[in-house]
């Protein structure tokens, strides 16, 4: 009678863990980036303890500000470099190799019924996998690479089940914005989001990507898919850990059940300045746009810029469009399949594989009243730039929306 | 008995202009970039004039800090784009067109015999087309923007002669460092220097670019390289607009000339913090690097980028390595031919087409003690980051030097 969540903590904690127990677990994998891992080092260093617990189960992307912004920056990264080279960090991903929650799956540290802990409110992507993967502040970071246990409140768990067949221009992205539009901002604070039903098993890894990297934006501590086949294919040969998929018992209780219709929906967006405020896009009124961004751990993998190059193709862009791929592997990949240059027949700009504009740090910040369409997770006031306004929505909604300069659903182009 | 700078001055003039003369000349082109025509549009505001003097004569491209990467640039650049469509610019390159540079050649506005200023003191680089391209403050620009005139004093030349085969490893770029490092940062101030001889008229039209891109770092006012079928070749398709080559009188008078012997050169490189502290790179002790960057103004085409892939190919680099195609093009191109794929393979990073970390304001600032291997033009203290060290050279040098780790010639990979 237990949970998923539950079933990762009772290994972690080597005790029968149910929810709102406080356990102290053993981490598997503990992830910092470039922004995070400068104050976790710090905290660390003040702990004043000489080695980490375990090198080889610390991974750090530098994604954030990447390449470096300014003399800040360079000097906080090189800091860093010297101080995983000292702790003898291998698992170090630098400028261009990625997004954190893009690089954990690829390179085989997200796996089924691991505990995996991100100094990044959106660790919840690993997820996708059947790991239970959350975000904690730096110090508790520091703990943890000092330690490799962390104390936890185990959460209580909701299901969300939808059924039924995405139509042709609605995404995993569509329904993430339909459910978090649904719950609210707060609506799962602290629950773990077990996602079921057809419509989850029929998206790739990647659509499960982007249901679990939003589970955040309603509170939740955690958003877990239960793994199978696509999971498994996904990571063969990009691990030899062994694993242990975990699943639910089917008595296992949760504290709220939701369901979606999957086949009901339109395409969906979130209007500033809250996720939660999710609209069907025939809902919007006519919305000019300045600049359309593609890219973010939510949606910037192959997948998400096969969508936007199959949209673009044969079109122009009417506004400032600018391309992420969420890793060297998606910028690969899509150069190699010609998608890479789609997009850019297409007039759309490609950057180097990180973070981007999505936080406001640099590469596409937006004036004053200005607007943008973007495939991230946040659309918070001042994000990407001060007085700015950012409509979440899918990739294919965002290129759409690029070629017509303003929000404009895919199924019109 | 004329030169080529006192032939296109007396064209622009409607006078018999020589050296030393004043005159007042109609400009065929003007540019200013995003840093530039900032101020270049502030200025004109103060003048009181309402409409530029002809807006198809005035190209804006995007290029210093694109994507915006902070608040202030965004709201920058959303006031000029608004000016240049208040004014009906329509030669305007919005983020990831491109380098100011690179784009106007391209886009068939450096043309043989023209008289074109630039807000940017590498504006000799159309010099490459037989133009007259040079350097204004922003408020020479302003009047320019007015009135579509500009006084001069006409530069006396000087006349620059290569003779033979560059060898293997050696490429335009050595030959402009060695010319830069033998003639000195004020060797040739206020000169229009003149490109003649055998290695001149074997270098490509991108070769002939590098080379005149840097006739600013000997003080010149301008380089010019007689226009020829390469360069009738490569403008073909890029303009419908007439122009007529210009070339010197046997007769003409030349302050200075110097002579070059290609065939002795071996790859050069511009140590820290001047660009004519130029040494053969067998001189050179041996000297780590954290980053290498290929791109800019100087050498970022595809010429470049295809010199840095057949290099690359098969190997892994050691350290960052920031490639950045000088506009979209460029990068077009490279996607076609395999070009990025191959970069990418080698763990190189590819960044939107613009000026990358050359003048450090973001996209790879090195730290305090760190050392770039450049492709860029100057390499003063600071430039790319405060307390860095910035080594020129080619774009096979930095290539050879990403996969050691340390300077070393393309000859030796």
């Amino acid at each position: 009678m237990s949970t998923i969540s539950e079933k990762i903590f009772s290994r972690a904690s080597g005790t029968r863990a149910k929810a709102n127990d406080f356990v102290i677990a053993d981490v598997d994998y503990a992830m910092a980036h470039d922004g995070t891992s400068i104050l976790a080092v710090r905290s660390f260093r003040e702990m004043g303890t000489e080695k980490v617990w375990n090198p080889d189960r610390i991974v750090v992307p530098f994604d954030h500000l990447t390449p470096a912004n300014t003399d800040t920056t360079a000097a906080l990264q090189k800091d860093i470099r010297e101080w995983l080279h000292a702790q003898g960090i291998k698992n170090f991903y630098d400028v261009g190799e990625g997004i954190c929650h893009q690089l954990l799956p690829e390179k085989g540290f997200a796996l089924p019924g691991k505990l995996i802990v991100g100094a990044d409110s959106h660790s919840c992507t690993y997820g996708a996998f059947g790991a239970f993967g959350t975000g904690v502040g730096a110090t508790d970071m520091a703990e943890i690479f000092s330690t490799g246990k962390l104390w936890f409140k185990v959460p209580e768990s909701i299901s969300i089940t939808a059924e039924g067949k995405l139509g042709k221009h609605v995404y995993a992205k569509d329904l993430t914005l339909r459910i978090i539009g649904t719950l609210g901002v707060a609506g799962a604070t602290y629950k773990a989001a077990e996602f079921y039903g057809s419509t989850i098993e029929s998206l790739s890894v990647s659509g499960r990507m982007t249901l679990c990297n939003m589970a955040i934006e309603m509170g939740a501590k955690a958003g877990i898919v239960p793994p199978d086949k696509k999971t498994f294919d996904y990571l063969k040969g990009r691990t030899e850990e062994t694993y242990e998929p975990v699943y639910a018992d089917e008595d296992a209780h949760y504290a709220q059940e939701y369901h979606f219709a999957a086949s009901e929906l339109e395409p969906q967006v979130a209007c500033p300045h809250n996720v939660d405020n999710v609209r069907g896009i025939s809902e919007l009124s006519p919305t000019k746009i300045d600049q359309a961004f593609i890219g973010t751990c939510t949606n910037g993998r192959l997948e998400d810029l096969e969508v936007a190059a199959s949209i673009l193709k044969g079109e122009k862009v009417a506004v400032r469009t600018l391309v992420i791929p969420a890793s060297r592997e998606v910028f690969l990949e899509a150069a190699r399949k010609g998608v890479i240059e789609t997009l850019l027949e297409a007039g759309a700009t490609i950057g180097t594989p990180g973070c981007g504009p999505c936080l406001g740090g640099h590469m596409g910040v937006i004036a004053k009243d200005e607007v943008c369409i973007s495939t991230a997770n946040r659309n918070f006031k001042g994000r990407m730039g001060t007085g700015g306004f950012i409509y979440l929505a899918s990739p294919a909604t965002a290129a759409a929306s690029a070629i017509t300069g303003e929000i404009t659903s895919p199924a019109d182009i």
